[in-house]
């Protein structure tokens, strides 16, 4: 497996901190930079999030910011149901030390122009929130559709219903005119949403393994996922664990391997009725090459042990 | 390949038509007989359609009536779109001789718990309509579940919009309650919806090959298909050919090679809010083994070669 230049977009977020935990881990993979995106909380505080999460690691990845709301509001309020998922400050409400380091001042969004010309197929890019930065792109620079080698992104729902209506995920549902610019553009897309992210679960089995390791990561890993863990519970989206649904976007972006996929034309529905549905799109059905490739299946008993593998490893010396 | 017993559950319609003809011809399909349903057409027409037509390809197959309306109502009407896609007699307004056979006076529903009793794992059931006779089988007799070896069904739709709504396809829309009594059972499913069907079109230049034949059954086929083009034309539905619905249903049952399928635990929706649409349950996503096996992606450069030629080789005859 070659080594690929990966961005994170992230909306840091728990299941966003543990797929930073694994990008950074994966040998794999060479994360060149960590955008921003408003989302499971304020642009502000997401930033913040990766900076904090970055040192606790032991990380010098550049942090850069993002749009701070979607493409067709001019403000955004974090949704009360992320702040009981992922706590008030967006990690679970633990406490790291405030961050030595500072957000680039270079726009988060001309960081992924700039990466898409000096990286060309060698980047991939891995938004976890709202497909605002990547739409905002492809605006100012329409080219780079033909030189970024993929977006993995976690969002949609195609096979499931979704999390936020019957149709809708939370990611396409912060900004469903933006992830239609993403999905009926040229990029290569692989999407990675709840038809699979459901299916991988953790438990707090795995993050007691992370407790154990006695390291100061390992234990702010072990708390923000209980958090997370408990909320699942108690919110009943599930009472078997949590969805780790960023880090399987990572694992996907650099080893499709883990899920099986289906190459559809893809469009996202931007009408009220059935705002932010994710669904193949009929008038483009016999295209011989379709853009998007939806993750419609996934071999977790293979996923879970590698991602806890990659975390470990990581846990362990920080 | 071991020859299969099939029921035909037909509301004969053009499609409809073209999968009467498919079972026939095929020498892996024992067409052991044909169950009527309401859907393109009243009951009273449909079995009076399948009659025609079995009498047309030199046929000796029993015809039983079905339910003539859904479980959830006493009345069925005709959709007006119904009439403009497949005729006001449902096979493309062609003439065809009075029967001289009459439908039996078993009824259909008992004729398929008998089958399910006498065939066992042998037996195939494709409905090309709703799923009301199936449902009320289940309903009378709920072992069968465990004792048909499939049910091929052409409806529903997962991967793409609908036809009679943006969820909603046409069969599953006429009695959403029945198809997710039979989606939610044991049986073993086979759901093929216009996730591949809108991808097989037939086009006048195949049924100028079944005219050219010059025979009562091949001028009638063309007749009836070619009703059904101008409207799909008409009717915007596709420009390019019209979808053999019904009849990729039947080559699936006995070669499921044509299509790619998913295994999902599916249900049905039933609140008026998105009624009909067929989608994936999350409550049971881990399930092992999932009962119903949706078709998302088929062969058609296969598939339309083999449909036409079993459908020259028995329209030369008749």
């Amino acid at each position: 497996m070659a080594t690929k230049k990966m961005i994170l977009d992230l909306d840091t977020g728990v299941d966003d901190a543990l797929a930073l935990a694994y990008a950074i881990a994966d040998p794999n993979i060479d994360l060149i930079g960590v955008v921003a995106s408003y989302g499971n909380n304020l642009l502000e505080q997401t930033a913040k999030n990766s900076l904090q999460l970055l040192e606790l690691l032991g990380q010098d990845v550049p942090v850069f910011k993002g749009l701070s709301h979607s493409s067709t509001t001019n403000h955004f309020t974090v949704m009360q149901v992320s702040k009981e998922i992922h706590g008030s400050n967006g990690i679970g409400n633990i406490s790291l030390p405030e961050p030595s380091h500072q957000v680039q001042p270079k726009d988060g969004v001309d960081f992924i122009i700039e990466a898409a010309h000096q990286y060309n197929k060698d980047l991939i890019i891995v938004p976890t929130g709202p497909l605002t930065n990547l739409a905002a792109a492809l605006h100012r620079d329409p080219q780079i559709s033909q030189l970024i080698g993929n977006v993995t992104l976690m969002g949609g729902a195609l096979t499931v219903e979704g999390n936020v209506s019957d149709v809708a995920e939370a990611n396409i549902n912060q900004d469903a005119e933006a992830a239609n610019e993403v999905f009926t553009s040229p990029l290569p897309i692989t999407m990675v949403g709840l038809d699979v992210t459901l299916r991988t679960l953790l438990t707090k089995k795995e993050t007691q393994q992370w407790r154990n390791l006695g390291t100061p990561a390992g234990t702010a890993y072990a708390d923000l996922t209980d958090f997370y863990i408990d909320a699942y519970y108690r919110l009943e989206i599930d009472k078997h664990g949590c969805a780790i649904h960023d880090p399987l976007a990572v694992g996907v972006a650099i080893d499709p391997s883990f899920v099986t996929i289906l190459a559809l034309p893809m469009k996202v529905i931007t009408n009220k009725h059935n705002y932010a549905r994710t669904i193949g799109d009929k008038a483009r059905l016999n295209a011989r090459h379709p853009n998007v490739k939806v993750a419609i299946n996934v071999n977790q008993e293979r996923f879970v042990p590698v991602f806890m593998n990659h975390l470990i490893n990581l846990l362990a010396n920080h």
